[in-house]
């Protein structure tokens, strides 16, 4: 079972068609919401469309069956997960959004089974929510990993962990977070980083802020949240101590892929709206799509849809036979968020006024789309390591030969 | 006195101070309270800003003196709205913002004495806000004129208006609008369009609701409008029956170069706050501003900066000369619109998280600029018509060979 | 075995490896003579390179075993003529270079018995070359196939045909033809086009001229072809009577897309050659792999580089499942044309003035790649198409739904 | 007189006239022994063109009248050159072709009166080429100054001058070249580069080869020259010891505007040729000029020269009020060039088979202008300065706030 066989597999094309008909009748209604409130998904909304997707059997895509998932390969997740994102809040129904998606995949990898238990089990089953707390205000750690400023040290048994963390998605209301410290040598563990859990009720964690954002998809929003000498017992660890960073790693390349998926299945959303629209609307005495200027931009999204996907059924396939594809993903990650930028662009162009207004969702799905440029490794940061790879890549060649 | 020398007139450049002195002090600032709210700038603010503006001198800046404003020529007023441009509510506040800047123009060209006196002398002076009132929803007319629907036909000496008008910017709270009717001949005038001035208080003419929309920076917001057998006297007609059309270009083409100017002062204001990012931020060992791909955008944004800026004072330089330059406005709105696109994009980009986040109002700016690819003729449009008049002049041009 | 597993499989692979060896050792070394003389590869480096090949078992990798090629499945193809692509020269060497690997392709699917004993062996053999002659000068056929101006007409049992073919690659000692008219309806047959096996020594055609054009890399140029009463027996037709479109439809689609893997191995190629230099050469205190720009550069090549191929390997899996696959390598045609262009001129540019020396082959490459965003499909056409199956696409989903 | 106005100068606009007839008549038609014979203009063919220019009253028209030139500004010279450039060898057939008219400012601005007899005075006039000596092979001097490695020491009075120059665009036939080379702390002059004059028959200085590339535009071609013990007089320092660098500014900025001049008159023709076919050319049941692709390529040219010619305009208008300009002809540099190799892009795609067949010279016109996004400063190295001069710029003005 290879990428391009995965959208044929009977079971997974029943999958697909029962994900599609429920974003169809029940996440894309409820985008209404958000474009008649201007503000983020209520926790209340979430539950719902969860429950629904429940009752449906399709919750948790991505999470393993042994905790209550679907247990989906990466090639499966490729065709659930971009049907899943053809609505704004399909992923959130299907809880296969980010944040949470990327923790339930970052802890059944690294998470002892009493962490599982208590923190995987009931994220898989949408009691709960969760957040990732890596990213910091200037001068902190953005795109640039080794600038991490928020530390944690040893009080005994415990840790204490002090810093400010900085567009922390969907923190105001997640039962806990993972959150990154930089942490000193300590008997057998290398200075670095290290992942730490910490309850939502931890009183040396407090939510400072919304930050208001360009971007309102996300149940919880983005927080700015303070770690004041807040402290954890020593089974709070993810994983071992010092190796905060290689897990980042874990988290980010199939994170970053399955956001990938989500997002080029709004792409595909905005795209079909496009060619509806293009097929009624005349304008200069023929119908758009006759018209050679929306036949280049409708192509040009055609071709960056294939693109898309076919650059994210390889990587899939990758990580599927037990690689890593760091490598893939990165290339994946940047040419995917280009790509559905463009195509959202595209399809609000060819909508003209309509497309801006709040009579239809495109503009709220640009203004989605675009931090994508940024977060899971802004385009300059993949292009500079894709680079770098390349150029390894390319000296090791020579040297074999 | 041309375009480049204008910059360098001390009259202009004095102007220009005190312009970008008030834009710092009282523009900027007020911008605050559109991040905060995420709403349109409020009529109360409108009057608040302008009041300033007046007490500086610097109402109105492309209105007649005649009529109260400081009767600038095109290539001052590049140097001016630019300035002005440069805070997002500055054009507002100096009452040189759309619709009502084309407004003046118009009325100024071809309304008569009396529509002058009672129309134009009290918006110029900031006591009353106009509309523009043209385009419709589909299928009527949006980037090609000739699918105009609204018409207005005599009942004796009455005109009365039936249609549907569409992203009517600023309608509600005006205190007059521009109607755009389709009307039959009628004695020596053509079939064709022609223009009203419907008072707000006619009761034919109803705001039906405000259009919510990506851009929230126009005071009176975009609005739906119905004119239900709104019925106008016979001097409620601008200029001559059947002429619409003709007035339209009268009014677009100077239109739209000022948008490019608005526009333009607020790209170069991303711009300088992108130079601002980069000379502080570091990352990967060195500051922002050193890193090879960070350059690239700066730069690629001061070639956009540059390029926009020529072209516009190329243009207004022609109208100077009394030239009607719609060739070169045309060409001038589609660089211009698209650039001030990428380089406020590459300003949220080099901000990171920042950039999408409402502690800036970088990803204001970018909804706000969006729409301009679209209104004032859509680039697909205007490229439609540069190409045919490259054909038209060099065939002209072979011909006379 | 589907399209990534392919590149996997230990028979393809040891072919491949075995192709990368003798293209090192046979097929670059050619080139110099190309860059030395600026003229067309000649007849005698053509047997001299097949020969070769021949011996190491390499020949005819695309033709059946039934007719002595190697018999390689579309996926498996992908990845061998990216390989033979790494040399300008290499797909010459193995036989399955344009126009005569498209022309092994539809011979095998539409010629009778008698014809591929006479027309096909001898070709996969190397024995020969051929040509295919569809396009015609102005006003004749182009990117329009109604335009097509050729025509044939009965005389007995004979065809005769009359029209000037343009373009025609390959077409000076080739030994035989696929000539292409338009033919009027007979009998059973449709009115329509018709395509007709031509033997060199007809004295009905004649090579009026060889067309300088900017790429020089095909044996036997592109020439100007005259037909003037060429006289051919009924067993010249390939084919049906009538139905010329559609089997120029049958060898387009292939053959596209191997000129993609042809190509895309020539764009990485040059890649490999900027890798190498960037790592080398220093400027401005550091390694040019080191500057953003060239960083920035580098990878958008590589992801230019891994979207073509993972674009060809999805239209190479659809084909090998029997699918036409044609709106699939119409957008891997678009994409892989554009995308090789950007990369070959990036690594010219990464190489500065060595670059666009003769020192290095990289500006021939420029002058060989730059064609194929016109032949088989220029991409405006290409473009409309692709716009039009999407629209027809989504109006059958919306109408099943 | 302004930028803008110059084009409207009745001298100016008389001048120009003749320039266009002469292209027309004579330059244009010369253009067939190139695309002909593949190979550089030869010292014949130049010195026809120019007896014919000379006769017209045309050549030299960026020199000083003092030394026989037509004593163009910079904003003149704009028109002039652009005009002339329409043709490939209309600005060798004005004698206002790199690197002569280059060596002609610089001299007129650097040289000693005795110099500018012997050098300039013949170079003005036509009797003679010149070249400059400034690029080397790697390792030595590209983008990067700091880089130079051929160096000069005294011995005695004289200079001795040693290093491998290359891609030394005219040397061969060149009566002089200007040579650059380290020098070291000597008496009052700092250590740095200094500039030589060096006659071509001096025995320490050896044309070891042509260099061959992509262009073949000029005559001489790109040469190799080799410097061993290069023995020179101390009047053949030009200016001052250890200024070089400094006088490579005074030469270089108003070089690359005329170079952008005269590419940019060669993408205006390339468009000529490009509204020429759309106009004529049918497919798809209309012009292609009523297509949309087509109109958007057409456009998209439209507004690259717009832009080009604007910046151009602007620059140029600078240098005539006595700034160096180096910013603004850095940006148009940069713009012009990638815009210039656009638009011959769009004009060959346009012409479809004939685009890149030699019976147009337009894929020549795309080899000419490739280079020049190299020379004169690579994009990425004036992207840098660019981007490091705005940042400078701007943290000036806010210092100044």
């Amino acid at each position: 079972m290879t990428a391009f066989d995965t959208a044929l597999d009977p079971e997974v094309e029943e999958l697909r068609d029962r994900v599609r008909a429920f974003v169809r009748d029940e996440a894309i209604p409820a985008e209404r919401e958000l474009l008649a409130t201007g503000a983020e998904p209520t926790e209340e909304l979430r539950r719902r469309l969860q429950r629904s997707a429940a009752s449906a059997g399709l919750l948790s895509p991505t999470a393993p069956t042994r905790w209550g998932g679907l247990g989906l390969s990466m090639s499966a997740q490729a065709v659930i997960l971009m049907e899943a994102g053809y609505g704004l809040l399909g992923p959130l129904a299907l809880n296969c959004a980010a944040p949470d998606e990327g923790n339930m995949h970052l802890m059944n990898r690294v998470a002892t089974p009493e962490q599982r238990e208590r923190y995987l089990a009931p994220l898989v089953g949408g009691a709960v929510r969760s957040c990732f707390a890596m990213t910091e205000p200037s001068p902190g750690v953005g795109s640039d990993p080794s600038m991490l400023s928020t530390s944690a040290h040893r009080d005994g048994d415990a840790w204490v962990i002090n810093g400010r963390k900085w567009y922390i998605t969907g923190a105001d209301g997640a039962a806990w977070t993972i959150c990154m410290a930089r942490t000193p040598e300590h008997g057998d563990s290398p200075a670095g980083a290290t992942m730490f859990l910490v309850d939502a009720d931890n009183p040396g964690m407090r939510i400072v802020r919304h930050i208001d954002s360009l971007d309102k998809g996300f149940v919880g929003g983005h927080c700015e949240v303070v770690f004041d000498d807040c402290r954890v017992a020593p089974d709070a660890v993810l994983g071992e101590v010092g190796r905060g960073f290689a897990y980042a790693q874990v988290r980010l390349a199939p994170a970053r892929l399955t956001h990938c998926m989500r997002w080029l299945g709004l792409a595909r959303r905005a795209q079909d709206m496009a060619l509806d629209r293009a097929a009624e609307r005349e304008a200069f005495g023929s119908r758009l799509s006759e018209l050679g200027m929306v036949q280049q931009m409708l192509a040009d999204s055609e071709i960056d849809l294939a693109a898309s996907r076919t650059l994210i059924a390889h990587t899939a396939w990758l990580m599927d036979r037990g690689e890593r594809a760091s490598a893939e993903s990165s290339v994946a990650k940047t040419f995917v968020a280009e790509a559905v930028g463009r195509i959202v662009d595209r399809a609000v162009q060819i909508h003209g006024a309509l497309g801006i207004s709040h009579d239809l969702p495109l503009s709220l799905f640009l203004r989605e789309v675009r931090p994508f440029r940024i977060y899971d490794g802004a385009s300059e940061v993949h292009r500079m390591s894709i680079a770098r790879r390349a150029v390894r890549r390319r000296a090791a060649d020579r040297a074999a030969q």
